[in-house]
């Protein structure tokens, strides 16, 4: 995009009274930006209403500035920063069928991670229980090693690990966010974010400089949505954001799944709430990948453990995937001392079983 | 009934080959059991096949002492102990609604509790988790509060729990036990059985001197659910009895309600399973009275299940509330382990935090 078509788009959302409705109308009425900035106010006054027709005929005074702000951030990592717009090829798709599609996209880090073919969103509470946070991180690393590229909106908590597990799985990610690429936020995250880019993408539909406000955090749950061909809250309260991301991805026409949990946990409620309103109850990945036909490559050892099903094995079925002691192991399979012992230290040898401190088993996923 | 009535009621079906759907038939045919039993073998064989139609002529050899020991029972507690045939005017009709009613029933306890208007049965793992146990007691007394007849099977774990909760509401309570009304089993539950039948009632399809037999449980479940306008089902795992009662429930018509858990909490598993396959998730016993349409009396504080939110104790909210070993707390929250072990001894005798087997700790609920 050169500097002149840059300045069209950027002066086309800047122009007081123009929204993104508007901007669509006005682009789909005249064509590019500059096609629309070239109309006589009459002509525009067809499609927008007469003040933001007269306006379209004034320069905003942040123009200048918003400009040079966007040519230097550009020009500081060439390749690694773009902006999409709604009419560029490399948009992506699943955005362009949502109701209300961004015009601008600020986009830092691979544009090949917003052509992924597989994409999930993975979002939740900013405060959710150690297991809620675990729990996003061993979903986000199955549905990554699965190929899966996970979509989420980097906030603290279930955002932040389930980025994470995309990337310890080595998959890519996305992070959307609700400021501006140079004002990224939370400044815990900053060096996550410096992962995400590195290894898929951050991006934004808000212009450069854009600060945290928190009415522009809903408006981006569309995007996370939007991009993603489900939806997974992982935990969640009741009247939170991520029941907005939920409900919009209905919306769209996109599957929604949750986790449940405790009835006593107030992070469980929002959860059971969506489960109530259709949304699919979810104990694994494979839960997930197996709704949406996504494929289940063949399992390597070091999968997490949401990836597997039924293993045959009575034993292992009967360890499940918490950390158990022998007795307990012993009481749920009735087998007797010696033979239970022998098939515990097989499956050790094996690696699918692993001792911990204070002598408690755990299925280590390779099986 | 006299001995007369009573002799060809047992005759029947203690005559071999005469299952229930046979009794039935004959019944259905002929009318009452004695004008059954003078039918010539040749009309019974229209009926029944020609076996079991030559069988109804001869008497069978336990039929003497079978009588004798009901006529005992019964003489030995007039007015709290009742035999009830499809045949009588106090039958359930609920029960006569199902595919499979039984032929006799044996009562011990209050007939009135049979003809509750509203009843509900709560069922679940003999080998629930401490939270388990205390949902299934805590959704038994709101309900029980609410004006609800709990029905249950006086199995360990989750039934007992529901008995006891509804007793403690000091409402009714209706045990279908899969033994014969002298043999009641568990024998750890004697006392619970004495409870219900002073307060609600015991009840068995099975003879007199039925001993525990393991194909009778889950033919007994279809009754749990026969006489109830919902079955709840607290915690279960996959395969287990409960599912069985809830697939039964379903082919009945009736409802079914499930408790959600822990992903990693096999006990939730199979309430998850049936979630999945329509069941309603609640959260807490008004859901229930709610959707059966049964009155809410206004809530007085001790209803349902706790709802606590954050509790200002930084280690509770480090446990969440699964299943979590010493070591995974100690990592989450850093204390050295004389000051952990300390608060979390506190934490236990004030009922806070409950010891699971193998050293796991759980929050309980009580905060």
């Amino acid at each position: 995009m050169d500097r002149h078509e840059l300045a069209a788009w950027l002066r086309l959302v800047l122009t007081p009274g123009v929204g993104r409705d508007t901007a669509r109308r006005l682009l789909a009425a005249f064509g590019m930006p500059d096609a629309v900035l070239s109309q006589p106010t009459s002509r525009l006054a067809d499609v927008a209403n007469a003040k933001v027709a007269r306006a379209l005929g004034q320069e905003p005074p942040e123009l200048a500035d918003a400009l040079e702000r966007h040519l230097g951030w550009l020009a500081h990592a060439p390749g690694e920063r773009h902006i999409l717009t709604l009419g560029d090829a490399s948009y992506p798709p699943d955005l362009l069928q949502i109701a209300d599609p961004p015009v601008m996209l600020q986009v830092q880090g691979n544009l090949e991670a917003l052509r992924h073919p597989r994409r999930l969103a993975i979002v939740g509470s900013r405060n959710p229980t150690p297991q809620g946070q675990e729990n996003a991180r061993e979903f986000a690393k199955a549905l990554g090693e699965a190929g899966v590229c996970v979509v989420s909106g980097l906030a603290l908590g279930v955002d932040g690990a389930a980025h994470e597990g995309a990337l310890d799985a080595g998959g890519p990610t996305i992070a959307v966010v609700g400021t501006g690429l140079d004002r990224v936020y939370p400044r815990q995250h900053a060096t996550l974010a410096r992962r995400i880019a590195a290894q898929g993408a951050l991006i934004s539909e808000y212009l450069l400089g854009t600060p945290p406000l928190s009415p522009n955090f809903p408006q981006r749950n569309r995007i996370i949505s939007g991009l993603s061909q489900g939806t997974l809250v992982v935990e969640a309260a009741l009247q939170s954001g991520s029941l907005i991301t939920a409900r919009v991805a209905v919306e769209q026409g996109r599957e929604v799944f949750a986790i449940p949990g405790s009835i006593h946990s107030p992070q469980s409620k929002g959860c059971h709430a969506l489960i109530r309103q259709g949304a699919k109850l979810v104990e694994s990945a494979q839960d997930i990948l197996e709704d949406l036909h996504l494929q289940v490559p063949t399992a390597t050892p070091g999968h997490a453990p949401a990836l597997f099903s039924d293993t045959g094995d009575a034993l292992l079925d009967a360890m499940g995937f918490d950390p158990v002691s022998f007795d307990v192991l012993q009481s749920r399979t009735g087998e007797p001392t010696p033979q239970l012992q022998a098939r515990l230290l097989e499956l050790e040898l094996d690696g699918q079983v692993a001792r911990l401190p204070g002598g408690l088993l755990q299925r280590t996923g390779a099986s």
